[in-house]
């Protein structure tokens, strides 16, 4: 059987360990590529256009935007970041899995688009841990912590939205778990119901 | 975290090779256990109570129904079959998963009582595999052989209300497939709310 590519979407609170549970997982993998976000915002010294960002003027940004040439995107700070369709088209077409690691909002809009997508939340083993690691060393003002902490709060109720909840209890764990979630995910009806329509052709 | 046990449904057409699949997966574990259903036919030589089958009376069986102890049961050539209810809640209590291997109209009573049961279909690689396999060694008549195909067409038909389709190219395959599905499935929504709601509770 020739795997599809799966697109996996990838989010959780700051501070909970997404980047480091991707690069545990990615180790040694060459059937999975991260997806690379588009943006308007100038690059920043050793940032590579390709690599780091797709770095776009706010025309060309926005010009992809209405071909709906972005799976999803939003501003911040006067600057658009966004995930270009093509490239995310590109790599599912080779076959390869592709990891869209993005806020809530816009793993919102790539399920709608992509109701095949796998929707993982990486969340902590409990409150205490995140909010340890979130107050940090102590050597921020009580204010930036409350913040920290109240974003936080937010993000982990997105977490119903989302068809998986994986949890961060240790790395090499929560990387076994994504494997698991996602060679089930090739297996789900929803991805087979082509192979399952050509065996009932036959029949 | 306290792994909790799933309910998983494993259901296939006749030929498709589930049982040896099973047995494949089921090597060396013993946090899954395979449910035995009750029935009120009379043992086989051979066949042992709590072991093969739950042998009752037509009207324990009936008693059981009557209680909402059957989880689902169905009536071939006069016997009833089905699968006791307070035996699965049991295994789940324990934390172990329980395997219930049964026909696609239990199945989906099954779906309807618990809504956290992975429903898995187990498929041939192809038509022609599967025909190979139910023709047999061409020692039976024409009309056999067509009635067994006839069935079979049916039940590929029943794949669409599965939440995954396992294909038996190879047992190994087959088995390492369903280890990624059960676990995942431990990561579904659906699974972690209680866990979510407690970090959030303490946030």
């Amino acid at each position: 059987m020739m795997n599809k590519g799966q697109l996996i979407v990838f989010s959780g609170p700051s501070g909970v360990g997404k980047g480091t549970v991707l690069k545990e997982f990615l180790q040694g993998r060459e059937n999975v590529a991260l997806s690379i976000s588009a943006t308007t915002r100038q690059p920043r010294p050793g940032e590579e256009n390709g690599v780091h960002y797709y770095f776009l003027t706010k025309e060309e940004f926005l010009k992809k935007v209405e071909e709906g040439n972005m799976l999803e995107y939003a501003q911040y700070n006067q600057n658009y970041y966004g995930t270009p369709k093509d490239k995310v088209d590109e790599a599912l077409a080779q076959g390869k899995d592709i990891v869209l690691e993005i806020e809530v909002q816009g793993a919102l809009l790539v399920k709608e688009k992509c109701p095949n997508a796998l929707l993982v939340f990486v969340a902590p083993p409990s409150w205490e841990e995140l909010r340890d690691r979130l107050v940090g060393r102590g050597t921020e003002d009580a204010a930036t912590i409350e913040n920290r902490l109240n974003i936080a709060r937010g993000e982990l109720k997105q977490a119903v939205h989302y068809d998986y909840i994986l949890v961060n209890d240790t790395v090499e764990a929560a990387a076994q778990r994504l494997e698991h979630i996602i060679e089930a995910g090739r297996c789900r009806n929803i991805e087979m119901k082509d192979f399952i329509e050509e065996v009932e052709h036959h029949a």
